[in-house]
């Protein structure tokens, strides 16, 4: 009997990526990939897989009998809203690369401020010259909020680079030199910490969480003074307009963000322009389909072989 | 009978710092602190041992008697430069901290030009949301000239931030997870190399090595086409209108200099201005006055208890 098909409906930026990584992937069944303008009006009933990412609204009409989905992205909140959405497992992105690149993005942020780039840029477009007092990493306690697989890698690596690193997340967690926080922990975990990295995922509990009610229970009293935000989980749970208020009267030192409220970031937010605020456009870690592929192929392959799937989400707590 | 005393010269920055330092140290012997008034015309010839950094020009004349020289920074090339300068053993900086902070401002750069951090930049003043391809540290090779202390440390960190990593070094070493290459493979060694990293000391060798000849045998096919160089060993290492060149016809791609040719840099240096070049004032890791009397103390105890002394610099290889 032939194997099943896999539907793909992925509406990412780099389509050609798309088409050739599909060359090398699932070999043994076939591909339906609805960008294709062959696939008009096909019918679907026969799909069992689909890889999603803002996929059309009458996909799950169109393919009724589909058994597993899978989450282009590592975020499901956008795949969880989806009018129709069938009762099957959601099975999200994890990848060794892009938790990696995560990590790369954190470890690069955290250095950045706590070496005072943000100031030695500036005296660099002044011309000047000015050693500024010394700052190291292991001045600085960096407070991750979510310890998942990305806020576990990126934990792990601050250490090596020297930085005291303290953890929170929902249930608690044990990880080697990091001091952990459960959710009744927060007041505790927020006033030792001097870089906060957020890498939560979008759901109702973390909306809008990063306000300024926040940010002034951050410690006040290390190596810069006020403390430093960064965001790479999304930007639905920061209050943007707060950032940019905490910034201005010292509540925050200084910002990176690469996920906003409104993504792609109006060219009218005072965001880009904020000498203190680092902006780069939701690329901290970006989906690679080679990589996505390969992840979906192992895990049909457990689902055809009666194994459990990896990394299903927990529809109650939206991740 | 009483220890001998310690002479103190040390023409830093951060005065208040050195007083508020010495007030923890050497508390078994006489400390005499040339920048103190009162050291005025004090006969010097019991001292044995001195802590240096730009001395008095009469110094050895005044304290004829020493028998250790203690150099207030990892490079020596000024000291060794000094006028009369006594045939003893001349003792450079080593601390893990210096070594540390070292290795933090290498990842950072190295992250930073990997990520493609001056595009991004570029773009948020253009208030321009725009994903460039992904590029992540395993795409790079970095190529660290320069293997001694600080030279490790930092292939270590990069690799465990997931650079490939490859060295050179006068003589040849080995190191878990790197290839090295000695004086001979210096051509080998930059074809391979995507990011430069300049951890060497000032030497008669290494003067002006970091020229334009050598910036065309760096690898041209790396991630962001041409390659990047980053120094933060000696400013006499390099060519700034060389680099200034090789970027401007797309030689370099970027380039971190933390060292200059002449220091302060000139106010009418290019290199302040330039999009692709990230100045800093020589901070990637100053002395800790604090760490460099340990390191001192340490030294003197190893001294007078008849061990050999340790990081005592070859005045015939001039490092
Ligand atoms: N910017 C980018 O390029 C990019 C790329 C990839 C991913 N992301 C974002 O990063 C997020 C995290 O990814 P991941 O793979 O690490 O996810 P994950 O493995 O599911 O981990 C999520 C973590 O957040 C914690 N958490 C969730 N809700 C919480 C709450 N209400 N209070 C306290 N802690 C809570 C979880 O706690 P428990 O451990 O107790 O469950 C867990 O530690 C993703 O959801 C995605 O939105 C962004
Ligand atoms: N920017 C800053 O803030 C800052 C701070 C501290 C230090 N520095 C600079 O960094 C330099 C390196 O410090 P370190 O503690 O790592 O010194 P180190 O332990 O003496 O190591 C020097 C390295 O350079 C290599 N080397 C020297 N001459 C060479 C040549 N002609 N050809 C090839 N390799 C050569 C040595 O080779 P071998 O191993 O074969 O001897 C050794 O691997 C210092 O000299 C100082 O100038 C800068």
């Amino acid at each position: 009997m032939p194997k099943a098909p896999v539907l793909i409906d992925l509406k990412f930026s780099g389509r050609a990526a798309i088409v050739e990584a599909l060359g090398a992937f699932f070999s043994d069944r076939p591909v339906i990939d609805l960008a294709d303008p062959q696939t008009k009006g096909r019918d679907l009933s026969d799909c069992r897989y689909a890889v999603l990412w803002k996929p059309d609204d009458d996909l799950f009409s169109r393919a009724p009998n589909l058994e597993v989905l899978f989450s282009g992205g590592a975020g499901v909140e956008r795949v969880l809203a989806l009018r129709g959405l069938p009762d099957v497992p959601l099975v999200r992105f994890v990848d060794p690369s892009l938790t990696r690149r995560m990590s790369e993005y954190v470890v690069l942020q955290c250095l950045y401020h706590a070496r005072r780039m943000p100031d030695y840029v500036r005296l660099e477009a002044e011309r000047n010259w000015q050693q500024l007092p010394p700052a190291e990493a292991g001045d600085f306690t960096v407070g991750i909020m979510g310890l998942g697989v990305l806020g576990q890698d990126a934990a792990t690596k601050l250490k090596v680079m020297g930085f005291n690193v303290i953890g929170w997340s929902r249930g608690m967690k044990e990880i080697d030199g990091v001091e952990c926080f459960d959710a009744g922990g927060l007041d505790a975990f927020l006033e030792r910490t001097d870089i906060l990295v957020g890498l939560l995922p979008l759901t109702d509990e973390t909306t809008g969480l990063f306000d300024r009610a926040l940010f002034e229970r951050l410690n006040r009293s290390g190596p810069l003074g006020s403390p430093v935000f960064i965001n790479a989980g999304r930007g639905g749970s920061q209050v943007e307009a707060d950032i940019l208020a905490a910034l201005d009267d010292g509540v925050l030192h200084g910002v990176s963000l690469d996920v906003f409220e409104t993504e792609p970031l109006p060219a009218t937010s005072p965001l880009w322009a904020h000498e203190r605020v680092v902006v780069t456009p939701h690329v901290a870690s970006d989906t690679d389909v080679r990589a996505l592929f390969a992840h979906v192929e192992r895990q049909i392959a457990r689902f055809e072989a009666g194994a459990p799937l990896q990394h299903v989400v927990d529809r109650a707590a939206g991740y």
